[in-house]
């Protein structure tokens, strides 16, 4: 199959193209480098060093000699050179992480609310319409996240895949009607895969696009068996307090002995995947699209619940490390509980990596190998949600 | 009150400014001649000679001794000089009409599907994003469209004012919860309000802006007490198939000896308002705002609704014209019911201004006086809503 994967220089996004490129499937990586820009910005960097982009790949065709085409190309702001790449390439799919990313960057000030909803939205729309242009019957697949539910919206049902059938009351009684699970984002990033989503079921309905959103929960781990192969082609590992994710945050701290952030109580109940689920996800969402008229076909992609705390004591007692309670900036239930349906992934074959003790121990070492590039300022998450909040203290 | 019109140029935002205005209201216009602009891009002007924006508030001012300031600004992509003004003005509350606002222009070509996404959610956001970097209490009126509910969706039940309570299963038993009504939008145009109304959830619940937001119908006449002073006061009267409303249209058509032209069956119900009413409407909603922490207000715009074939025959009975049945560019119903919750408004005390024969007059005797302006090339509608349709054949 030949596939572009929009944002193919991203933390999800180069794993996915390497995991699609061994499984035999004809990639092209299209991405403006926005990650790296946005490190620049913020003066940080990924604890695992990341080579430029013709680096990796030319790593890439000596060790498999497999070929990656890459095109450096922003999907907001070059529309026209996006729909001439698709009708030079035809593609049968897309795979798009090509979005800015981080809640708490998109909290950060004025501007990075703006960037975050202006390139979001664009790309995303830019994208449908390219699609719809090109006249190809391209099957679109896109990373969303499990922050477009909300927590505890549902009461005790499970959060479903995309959709549920509520009872809507009528003169005449209730009737069934399915809708798209209302949104409940909680913050202007989540809030941008909200809209996302909306511009999916317009272009599934209007033009028949066949488009699969996966709605992933927080991504831990780094490596996948493919960006093991050499130091050259290793993927992300982002600890800072704008990109760092929950999980790979705290095994970052404890290698450094900085105390782990826990904000709030740490009560929050989260939704969590390690990166080899992530790209084994899209690869069987990509070989498994809707049809044409289908609506967009929604699947919740995670594996496990934890509480946010008791991450952080797993983590303490394996690393010998202590535990800080900050300031949380979310708005948001101090304590949920989670309870996720995904059916779909399992009965299409997905067997489930779980939090091991191998595993984090791997991440661990990662942590360990590296952690003389952290910058230690740039572990407090310094974006405030709303007025009046304040920031937490430095604790090292 | 201190008041911005966002799009005070428009259609809908001139006769607002100047409604505000002689309500007392202290009123700057903020609008960057976009509508012109599409005017030149269309090669079709307003049947009404609409004079320039210095010279209608000269004339304003001349005959009511009221100021309206203006300022040339693009919301879309000058976020500056936007948040800059309202720091300098510090206005009471802003009128949020600054949006592409035909649904056949937004599917003309993917120029304008981007145009519209691109420019309305930017506006939006920029105006949410400069209220809150403002640190203004600044309460924010919207103008939405009833195009957001789509048709039939309700069953028996009133198209609610934005909100339902429906009831979702859970293990536990049915529990209730209250849902923004869902999107059902059948334009790249109404797909841009859909997206409005969740960046509108968002700012409400983070950071307690005070947002109404007005669910449109399909809006008929010209003028209003204060366009009516002067004929350089007057509104628009667009008649092409891009701007021009249906009710608007069929009086032109008739005007000029063009069969009336009605897509599909013309069984689709609409729901209609007088410009009188949306002027009336508006200065209701902003002097009724929400309170900080109250969700999104949200109201139906609307007075009447009709069927669009038993509009066309009063239109014909009373100018003796032909109807001509075209196909029909959208993926809708051939044939709905509509029934529209509207008691907010009619408990705050509008008085809706109903389809009477005189006002039908009114407005036929303003298609009558400038009929010579029509470029009969401009009735039919040209966009194609999706591949494979047909436009319609020239009728004259």
């Amino acid at each position: 199959m030949k596939v572009l994967v929009l944002g193919g220089d991203g933390f999800c996004g180069w794993p996915t193209a390497l995991h699609l490129s061994d499984a035999g499937h004809d990639v092209t990586i299209v991405d403006n480098l926005s990650r790296r820009e946005i490190d620049l910005e913020l003066e940080v960097e990924s604890l695992t060093p990341i080579r430029p982009m013709g680096e990796r790949l030319r790593v890439w065709k000596e060790l498999t000699g497999k070929d990656i085409g890459f095109v450096n190309l922003d999907l907001a702001e070059e529309y026209e050179r996006f729909e001439r790449l698709l009708r030079e390439l035809s593609p049968d799919a897309i795979v798009h992480f090509g979005e800015q990313r981080a809640a708490p960057y998109s909290m950060r000030n004025t501007i990075a609310k703006r960037y975050t909803v202006d390139n979001n939205v664009r790309a995303t729309h830019n994208v449908l319409v390219a699609i719809v242009s090109s006249g190809l019957d391209i099957a679109l697949v896109h990373l969303g996240t499990m922050g477009v539910y909300g927590y505890g919206w549902s009461g005790s049902a499970p959060i479903p895949e995309g959709y549920l059938t509520v009872k809507v009351p009528t003169p005449d009684g209730d009737i069934d009607r399915e809708i798209l699970h209302p949104a409940n984002p909680g913050s202007v990033y989540h809030l941008t895969k909200t809209l996302d989503q909306l511009l999916f079921s317009f272009y599934a309905v209007n033009d028949q696009l066949r488009i699969t959103d996966l709605h992933q929960g927080i991504v831990w781990g780094t490596q996948t068996p493919q960006t093991s192969l050499d130091e050259r082609l290793i993927n992300r590992f982002d600890y800072d307090g704008d990109y760092g994710t929950v999980l790979n945050r705290f095994l970052m701290q404890a290698a450094i002995g900085h105390p782990l952030t826990v904000h709030g109580t740490g009560g929050q109940t989260r939704a969590f995947i390690h990166i080899r689920d992530t790209v084994r996800c899209v690869q069987i969402a990509l070989e498994n699209p809707p049809k044409r008229g289908d609506k967009v076909k929604v699947f919740n992609q995670v594996t496990e619940t934890y509480r946010v705390r008791d991450l952080a004591e797993l983590i303490a007692k394996l690393m010998d490390a202590k535990i800080a309670n900050l300031p949380n900036p979310r708005r948001e239930a101090v304590e949920n509980e989670l309870n996720v349906a995904r059916d779909k992934f399992s009965e299409l074959g997905l067997n489930p990596t779980v939090l091991s003790e191998g595993l984090l121990e791997e991440a661990r070492d990662i942590a360990l190998k590296y952690r003389d590039r952290a910058d230690t300022s740039k572990i407090i998450a310094r974006s405030v949600w709303r007025a009046g909040m304040e920031t937490s203290p430095d604790l090292v």
